[in-house]
């Protein structure tokens, strides 16, 4: 059993998962530092992320692996994987050459609240690719 | 109930929280686009955080609401608040003043997983606070 800390203080990679099996991971563009998406991975997910240097989650809406990028050509090439002090979420730092989200922008948080507190979101983005052409292939 | 469409394309800010009434969160500093954190808020935290322009958050391990910097001082002053496409997940834009790592360093994420395949950690910052002297207060 691993001490508080051992998880916080040590040089031992001891990521925690959740009692689904699960660990949230933020994807960041490694140039600009722009947060891409948040998603989760499993033992293997993370095994294989780490084995292969491209981003594997698991998908919990299709409860299976998922290689980013596998239908839409949108791989993230792994620059480095951080953790957080209690190891209970990663970053990976990656490089992307196009959008990262299904529904066609860069980012998954293309929409911010607005300052009036009317609960509206507006758009900070615009489309980088059409999702009907990129997931029809 | 909301569509997809409503979710993904609307200006509508609907947040999902999960079933034990959470929505994780990531703290990322607005000027250096540095990921400082990451927590969970309830319905309340948003709402608190929202109004009081400060973050607040929802402690799993203490299971109550937990405003950032309420003993370190160490406080978050929300500049945006930005939504992925699912709504299941927030970015705090923030401003902040010092370290936001209870473990001391300025960003919870002060480690990455060194390149060889080992699992072993390696240490990419300096704390910049002492957490003995900051909670004793």
């Amino acid at each position: 059993m691993s001490t508080k800390e051992d998880i916080e203080e040590g040089a031992e990679f001891i990521p925690k998962f959740d009692d689904n099996g699960l660990i949230p991971v933020i994807a960041q563009d490694s140039q600009t530092g722009q947060i891409l998406m948040v998603a989760y991975m499993n033992r293997q997910a993370l095994d294989l992320t780490i084995q292969t240097g491209y981003a594997t989650y698991f998908s919990r809406s299709r409860q299976k692996l998922w290689k980013k990028g596998e239908q839409s050509g949108h791989v993230q090439k792994i620059e480095q994987i951080l953790v957080d002090c209690d190891q209970d979420c990663l970053i990976l730092q990656v490089i992307v050459d196009a959008g990262q989200c299904h529904v066609g922008y860069r980012s998954c948080f293309y929409r911010a609240l607005k300052k009036k507190k009317d609960k509206k979101l507006e758009f900070i983005s615009d489309k980088v690719f059409n999702p009907q052409k990129t997931y029809r292939k």
